[in-house]
């Protein structure tokens, strides 16, 4: 055989991680997007079935990251080293995990009242699962032209900065304000996982920066 | 030196790892059992007796795994890659860390009453603690015949699932019946600590899966 | 080229990471020192103030972090593994991380007393840091004069060990007397971050052992 139909033979396998990475980041904008409407949603049955979807998303979303895996484990030439997907596949999974983990204590706490500052969160989530998607559809250039994507890291950055802001400012509020301590607990936690979720988008901009600066 | 000999000499080595992880998942089921002998008990002096026993069990494990590792540093052929062992060794560590944490919120947190549900809790811990060991106890022919393994993996994955439901609907009532919230404050972390145990009894089957995949 | 001049070339790169890792220490330090500053303040603007020092602290050790990160992926060769460095560097970071989330939490929860109990802990993550900058300091000569080293490692064994009993009898005691549930949560959780940071300190001390065991 040829070196060029060598190649030929092995391209196919190496482009097939964008498109499956691709499909990931949409799961993530999916669930983000549940996320909000959960929130937002004032009936009990409504938020169990939007809840369900999110916890269907997050299935879904381990089986594409087994499937990356073992497409890893059968493929010899990568576009990256192996630890290096096998490192983002980690993170985009956390961050499906916290959005199912928000979604999951909002249905089994069931506070009296779901404050706004959690909907501007969640407004915070999808942003940044937005910017990671746009990353992930720069991968295959990306050691080309970084400039984009880095753009996009230090995006997701900001955003959790100013999470982090919303979360302190809130939970600062909450304990001078909240009398009810167990609306309290219901409360903070639910925040405290949509914070962590922001927390986990940023840890995906700072795997691809890892990346960037690998590869440039 | 004939090739043979080497290979009589490498091999004590490499055939050491298997009884020191099963040594390892013998501790997993001693503390299992020790968890769920203090969530029956009902004398606080037994009860501190009983998790004095599991500190010591978890104690030991990390003197295991330390052992294994060492090995790892000192042995240039293993049955599997290096990382893989590490990797097993620290979910088979995860699992005990998360017994042993649950024993001892039941011990400084003292609630009034242990929850009936805590206790199928622990019979699901147990039960997959069975898993694991048969699974360790079948490492040295896994990458030939695989199947039992995989079956305890799917084992283990269900248990998980059983272990979750349990730990919603159980959430879910504490939130809307108890007024007390300093004791569904102990009540629900130690819940949510025995559901962990599961998680990380499930993530041990991850990792075999994971060697299964790779070898097979 | 001639092999010496090679290796005069390299040196200077590989003798970077000591003055780096040492530098990180140093922060290590400072954090700590501040955080038991935080502790003993009675004044709730000069509270903010301390916490806006950590932050700045946990900031900068972020960025060397970095630092140390870039400069791994650009030497090839390396006093220690890469990946060991990179694992060291990742432990440190936790510390700074946790010390910075205990500060984090007396500011945000705002508890109306501070327990002594708190300021003995921040005692012990500051005699932990200081056992971490001694081992760091010995690194460059860590694989022939291990004892030194070895000894810090015993000593943040026993940090760990000591703040995990003050932490265990402080919250026995606070669910038996503290009535005020919100207040409860509060001080508990602070003191639970200040004992991970105990927890991450003795992972930097497990962590330069495993170096040691692998080079020595």
């Amino acid at each position: 055989m040829a070196i060029n139909s060598i190649f030929s033979f092995l391209t196919p396998k190496e482009t097939k991680f964008f498109p499956m990475l691709n499909e990931m980041s949409d799961k993530l904008i999916e669930a983000s997007l549940l996320l909000h409407k959960l929130l937002i949603s004032t009936n009990r049955t409504e938020s169990k079935e939007i809840y369900k979807q999110i916890k269907e998303v997050e299935t879904s979303g381990d089986e594409q990251i087994n499937l990356i895996f073992s497409e890893l484990n059968d493929t010899f030439i990568t576009p990256f080293d192996r630890e290096d997907i096998h490192n983002l596949c980690e993170r985009l999974d956390d961050v499906l995990d916290l959005i199912n983990s928000s979604g999951k204590r909002i249905i089994i706490y069931n506070p009296k009242q779901i404050p706004e500052k959690t909907i501007q969160m969640s407004n915070l989530i999808i942003k940044g699962s937005q910017a990671v998607k746009a990353m992930v559809g720069e991968l295959h250039t990306i050691t080309k032209k970084p400039f984009y994507a880095l753009d996009q890291c230090n995006h997701l950055h900001s955003i959790e900065h100013e999470a982090d802001d919303v979360y302190e400012h809130f939970v600062m509020e909450l304990f001078e304000n909240e009398v009810d301590s167990i609306e309290l607990i219901k409360i903070k936690e639910i925040m405290q996982e949509l914070e962590k979720a922001t927390d986990k988008l940023d840890a995906v901009g700072k795997i691809i920066k890892t990346i960037i600066v690998k590869y440039a």
